[in-house]
């Protein structure tokens, strides 16, 4: 029931939290797909302020569990994820966000997509092997200052 | 460096397992996405030896979490997932499994996927809007006996 201070909105979107099932740290996986070509960007987590921020926001904002603190995705990139669609799974603790990514570029390694390796176990060896090209420079991502 | 009784290709299988950093449980997210369609079906955890089983068997093999047992993805239902490709992430914690979905239906409810509900937080009331139809009722998906 919503009370002094809370609007109708955030009362909708607490419901929208509490309907997830994070796990016993408060988290939950968050998938991003490219909307336009289905393509699985990166696996990251949310909890319940991020998911909130998210919502919020209409871009991807996650929980960075090294950093301990919300990560709004692109922040220091410029690599945002407009959010297009979001799914939560059966039992309820996996999101799955359709996103718009922003310079075509999702993974810190400036790839397309933090997927890039690939299993090739006839090969032997290094069996997971680099696929696909690195698009720009880390540093040149990174060196904003 | 192989010992007596392991082949060469046990040692390779070895190697890509070692490649994933699996987390404090010994377990990493594996995301099953649909090659044909570009779909995400549902995300479900490994652990090594699940990993191991899925290389060898081409078939998703995963980590029941709840049952702490290996899952035969589609033992029961029939619906198992064909691996055409593997990929692992940027940091190494996360696979990726394109498949091929066996019968259509990758969700224990009778859906093709997993992530039938839509957030639709400008609704209000149940914000999380079931977006999918059910193909096949799950009481004849399981009802072998």
């Amino acid at each position: 029931m919503p009370v002094a201070g809370d609007t109708p909105a955030a009362a909708s979107a607490a419901t929208c939290l509490d309907a997830v099932a994070w796990d016993e740290r408060g988290l939950a996986p968050a998938i991003a797909q490219d909307a336009g070509s289905g393509r699985v960007l990166m696996l990251a987590w949310m909890n319940r302020d991020a998911l909130a921020a998210s919502i919020a926001s209409g871009f991807a904002t996650y929980w960075s569990r090294s950093r301990a603190q919300l990560w709004r995705k692109g922040e220091s990139s410029g690599h945002r994820q407009r959010i297009v669609d979001m799914r939560l799974d059966c039992d309820g603790d996996t999101l799955l966000l359709q996103v718009e990514q922003m310079g075509g570029i999702a993974c810190h390694t400036g790839r397309a997509s933090c997927f890039y390796r690939a299993l090739d176990a006839a090969a032997g060896g290094d069996c997971w092997t680099v696929r696909d090209p690195v698009l720009k420079n880390p540093d040149d991502i990174y060196s904003h200052e």
